[in-house]
């Protein structure tokens, strides 16, 4: 949430784009990638979630037992088992997160430093756990969010001419500790910046270009979007009442759509 | 923030999205919708706030003087005169406004609250300012919002086969009281739901239908995104040193990403 | 303490009260109730904490051990094993949870969604604990709550003319599920509301009459309050210095009292 | 807001209120009246706030421009010009204003404190105010908080021997220094305590008796509660569509209520 | 905290030093003594955290593992293993928590107030503990707090003739029933105030003078500090990265230091 | 308060000091100034305050009248007419505001960035004021803050070898376009950094040396402390009761001292 509300006002409220458009561009293409980050850690915390208490519809056996024991009892008395925009410690996300000073080398500096600290975040929380599923999102997370430590590193070299990109990695440990990132890292996801768009955001590859500082491979703009994968259906858990409405029949919704003519 | 939010949350929490389909698209279309109203609101902020004060470089004739009327202080702070999703007391966004219960018909409920309790806040907000920019704002989001109030009322009616829609509109006085709402609603933008995707949300037309419950004209659903409005190039604020970096010149930037082989 | 608050400040708030006196009755009815669940809540938790852990004056056993295994740990810190205006995660209760926006279709709107969602807590609280004791206040709770959403329901439907009783129960379960409701439906607690005085707030009944929305009986006010239960005597806490002030003899105020003429 | 729910969290959790049930009778006795309080002061916003605008049912004149000036808009955006629980500055209230420790002699002594704390509020803002209903109020809030700062005092002497009700005033300055407080003392009301109640809190007077600190004349309990006053019928502020349904006639309900049997 | 910046923030705000010199004098020494306090509590949670998960630079094997059973798991992901400014339920601390009215009686009977409400926790943490380190520092937290609680009494005392003294100890419990504060009490630390500064604060033993209210020993001033313990030098914590930076070499420093005429 | 409790934790919370004990002597000093900063800044506020209502004990002409046009009225309400730990926009301080990760790298990052963005606050407050002790204020906290960018910049260059110094300043503009701070600058307050303690913190040097980056003056520490200013006696304010206490008689405390043998 902290970095796409960051870079999503950050180009929203940012002055003089024309004269310095390549700024611009980055930004928001990052922006744009952080929205599918919420939406990869939501989905991550939702099937962790999913059938982690009895389900059924009677209450009488007391199905949720369990969630006392819970270091987090929102998701069970809350939500459906599911997510919300809170912290691990489960403080809610505050929109005194966002900085957003206008001024361009200040706000680029926030930037890399909130990647790095976001950095040091995901690699003590990958040492916290063991799961596959929860260590494949921390470690594709590393990767991604490699990227935008040296989207923002170059920013600052290309307006400064001070060689911010060799600060990289902070803090030492390079992702290649993580063995979950080495896949993606050989598929070139490590060096490589989406503009989630293909003609908006065109003057981008003037900043983001050259060697990655970990490894010297060339960093690479791809205008559009990586390929996406489908969210996963995510089973129902009755004993919440989530989603309920057991009576409805999805048929209903296609026969009456049929009558008036809509395609299903 | 809060609507967005909401329903960007729920519809990353829907189970059995399957068997509920129309809902679940229906829920993912509006957000969609309010990540365009954030921007809109945060442009008509920042253009309201542009030229405020005295533009320069000198600090010494105290540029900001002004900004210690303001009801709020942090635009020339802690941002270079621009937005920051906090509400016009400035307090700060917060995850607690989310609500997402997991259950349909409560998060349904909740939704066409929701929308009714932001429409009178509009409403308000309308008769608390003259300028015609930000009245244009506020007529446009009453209409856009009429929509948001009618999708969640046709969704309850669907679900429970209670005629919600008559509810509508909460509070009583109707949108055709002011006068900036009339030609959006010539245009038919008050009984148009768009889906922001040609090809996803295909089954949201099974619940958007039937007639307004204003005016009777008929329910629309467009696959897809209403034209867009060029975002406007915010004026650079010299005494905030927003954005700074003076000696960038963008030539430099075309330069080199000719010798790199970018096209610009 | 959010139902609480929320319908006091809305009575206090109420404009235009002669005119549409009977939704003043209603709301300044139920507010009365909540005050009594504030209290019977309260009592719920001390009654759960008394005895939790070793009594005795002296320190260093460490008494107060079980106390770091506690989700919460202000019952013993902050307080003597009692409660708080804290909800289950232990965030303090704030007057954001006050909505009153003096448009009385829309106070009603969230009543009835405030009510709905207290509901569906109640329901996931129920099925978290096996305590007879919890779930005794929890059933009792979902049918006086249940009251509650079936008022405002009925006065939406007075002022509008939707059948909103008819969307009861949200979420679908009906209390008839929880088998300590069931003593106080026959007894016909489902469907009294209570106006707390013998002599105000007469005219509720024009709204609250009819069947109930689920079993067809008719729903009924009584004039004044429930018969109430004595308060339990909370047990002395020794190793908390809960009351403390052990040198203090009840009879030396009986004495002082009698010198003084005070009756006891 | 935070008077109510010390002394209403004190008493619900007060343990062995049977050895010491003087000083229970006490705390709840003065939690009955600060309900009371609350009420007043919400009532003295309203009155204070009805009126402030243009009143009418057309938003394009702008009827509520004047609220862009007020300190806090809250009571245009998000009331019908009414009250809510938050501070001056518009801070809300928190349960973390509750502070409940069990022990008698420590919460006794953080009662004084927050009495005297209260006093020099109401004294600070009597400065601030000169309109007469407001001092009217704050006059009469300082006589009646004035009872509970001798009642705490006088607590603390019960239980320990030290001569507390000496300190009084905190500040100094005395509440007779306050013209709207002396026809309010010259009744006695300085001196006397109300339990709120005829048959309970009957051990109340073996504290709250003795000299007053400040005119010697004798300290009074009252069984029962002070006279009331109606509360005003709050005008309607149709600018904010408070509250609305303009529709409604009472007489319906007159009917409607006939036709049941019910007496009006 | 709550201590350290009430008076520090009191000493600051005080107004008519000069005139009221000693009271000044007091509560600049004991803000003096609270920072020595945070700097104890911050060593001691470090050290009691310092070694409790496997120390090692691979992430692999989950050398964190231990950290999602902790009450707060803060200390893992947001330090290296070491502390904030938060308490036992992981709040943050806020400036909220000074209080200062800049009227004196009433900030004293705060201060008084707010260092026996500090005493019961720190009573309480005593009984949720047996860890011998943790028992140390809260036994001695425990005598400096007393000697606080009675120069506030004193203080008290002599603006007003109140036997203010006399209510000590508050909860009643002496510190005498927990063993370790009987050597700190034997060497005279439970009656003397120290003023940390060998020349201000000179007029502070015309308060602070006279028998201590629990054994009758002399209180007494001495102009300085106490002796100081060296601060502990905290281990290396490799898995969490924290110092990191592994290929420094200390004598680089010495080396180039050396160059620089620098003294080492 | 965020510098002060930023660095003040970081130095407790420092792991491996012995290895890198230049960079922990360079936060410890650091923070040893910013103690003397909130100082400064309260006492500015104060001065700024003092004799801004009309004096008098009298309530009755409302001598606090103008507070109720003033931006923050707890300044009257809850202090006597002085300062708080709370900002521009009377948001409390919050501990949220401390980063220490542990990481040497990354809290270095922390606090470049940190002193940078108080820098551009700094900025933009002097813009906004031209009461000369203000500004006067603003000058001096400009150059002393450049001093920490600076240490923090050498800090980063000697851990990593990048020339982060080259980056200063942040924002573009110098602190040379600020009058107030040339006569500061002139006597080098600008290149020097002070220890606050003659013995420790003894291999700062091996950090802060070569050229300032904007002059190409000599960086240089001192060993101690700046010599100091007396602070300000603040005058009384009656009307606030700050500090009340009439009666008291400064000869009291001496003749009561000397019959103690207490000096003077």
């Amino acid at each position: 949430m902290s970095t796409l509300m960051n870079y999503t006002y950050q180009s929203f409220n940012f002055r003089g784009r024309k004269r310095l458009r390549p700024f611009y561009d980055l930004i928001y293409s990052i922006a744009g990638e952080e929205y599918g980050h919420i939406e990869v850690v939501s989905y991550a915390i939702n099937l962790l979630l999913t059938g982690t208490t009895k389900r059924g519809f009677d209450p009488e056996p007391g199905p949720l037992k369990k969630a006392t024991d819970a270091r987090n009892s929102r998701h069970f008395i809350a939500s459906g088992q599911a997510s919300f925009p809170m912290d691990s410690m489960r403080d809610w996300w505050t929109g005194q997160n966002v900085f957003s000073s206008g001024n361009l080398k200040l706000d680029l500096l926030h930037n890399f430093f909130l990647e790095c600290a976001a950095r040091a975040n995901k690699m003590r929380a990958y040492e916290m756990v063991t799961d596959p599923t929860a260590r494949e999102m921390v470690g594709y997370l590393l990767v991604r969010g490699g990227v935008h430590v040296v989207a923002y590193a170059r920013a600052l070299e290309q307006l400064t001419g001070v060689a911010v990109t060799k600060l990289v990695p902070v803090p030492d440990l390079s992702n290649k500790a993580f063995p979950e990132t080495r896949k993606y890292e050989s598929s070139g996801l490590h060096r490589i910046l989406y503009t989630f768009s293909q003609n908006d955001y065109q003057q981008v590859g003037s900043i983001f270009n050259g060697p990655h500082p970990e490894d010297g491979q060339p960093l690479e703009v791809i205008f559009g979007s990586p390929e996406g994968v489908p969210a996963p259906d995510l089973e129902e858990e009755p004993q919440l009442n989530a989603p309920g409405s057991d009576g409805i029949d999805p048929d209903m919704f296609a026969a009456a759509a049929a009558k008036m003519g809509i395609k299903f």
